[in-house]
């Protein structure tokens, strides 16, 4: 079929198997559910695709994904004004806000310092975090609390870091998401970094 | 997020939730990852997902999808026109093509029978099939084999055995995809219907 294939098919298979998490047989699959499907349904899939290109920008303030700006979060009267989540990317975003277990303001960073990938400081959202804190002060409605919702990777420990040093003038707690062990394994299964970080964060029980 | 999620990202998210293979997370992960792509680059996934709708048809003689008719397969000169491969599916032509055994044509019954689903003889292209048949014949162009390559659901076997039964009468032989033992599988880990199966059709070594 390979070489037989029809070039729209062969073109559709081809760009969903570059996309994360589908491969050649499921890109396959999935056209050959589209070629089964109605055309008014796979329209809309496509308009779809379209509008979240067109229709979301940048919130100017917490950088995540918005229709409008500010954002719906940033913009919302049921938040707590006190406290700002400083997240990598707008999917932690997303999980954090999805656990349903934070009420506060967010902040994209847009990413973790990397030399490396000579990723600096004005790479990222960092100067707009120290403003947005001052302006709040300002406004007579002061950030109380930082809360460092990075991942574990060495970008993000370095990033925690330099953000710790950047805000410790600030009238602020800075925290940081506990390390330890995720929920439901066996100690044996712990790798030891894991447990050594749990060991750190051990506490009263 | 659920509730403050842009409308464009619950669309698309809740869309792509519904594809065959991809969830809720994964739809999400594809959203986010569109998100940051270039549009550029959504917008020929849109296209090629329209393309593949508008521009693929059904070759009138063997049922596959097709750019024109007669398709690539059924008007290629290399094929050998003898033997015509039985499948319920464009899905499975795809995969016997893919596999690239098997040189002659095809014919996609479009399913199997199953009176519980209500589906009939009619309702599949199994007339078709014994038109093509009586045609090459009278084309002085016989087909000498059908293979049928259909799968071993308890549709699939009655589907064989009703087109055996249409098929006694024709001058040519009725073959099957053997049962028999996956490759690469201990025997502990092969189920008893199996087994059953890969001793009927037990051979000389």
């Amino acid at each position: 079929m390979v070489s037989k294939q029809p070039s729209q098919i062969k073109r559709l298979i081809d760009l969903l198997a570059r996309l994360p998490g589908l491969g050649p047989k499921s890109a396959t699959r999935l056209t050959l559910y589209f070629l089964s499907r109605d055309e008014s349904e796979v329209r809309d899939l496509a308009q779809a695709l379209v509008a979240v290109k067109e229709g979301i920008k940048f919130c100017s303030t917490c950088h995540n994904y918005a229709e409008r700006d500010p954002c719906p979060i940033c913009s919302s009267l049921e938040r707590d004004f006190c406290q700002i989540c400083v997240v990598e990317t707008p999917a932690d975003l997303f999980i954090v806000e999805s656990s349903g277990l934070y009420r506060g303001l967010y902040h994209v960073l847009g990413g973790a310092l990397s030399p490396l990938s000579g990723i600096g400081p004005d790479d990222l959202h960092i100067e707009d975090l120290i403003d947005r804190i001052d302006l709040a002060a300002s406004f007579n409605k002061p950030i109380k609390e930082i809360v460092l919702a990075t991942g574990s990777s060495a970008e993000a420990e370095s990033t925690c870091v330099y953000l710790c040093e950047r805000l410790k003038d600030k009238d602020l707690i800075v925290t940081r998401l506990a390390r330890g062990l995720p929920s439901g394994v066996d100690l044996e299964y712990v790798d030891g970094k894991t447990l050594k970080q749990a060991l750190e964060f051990r506490r009263l029980a």
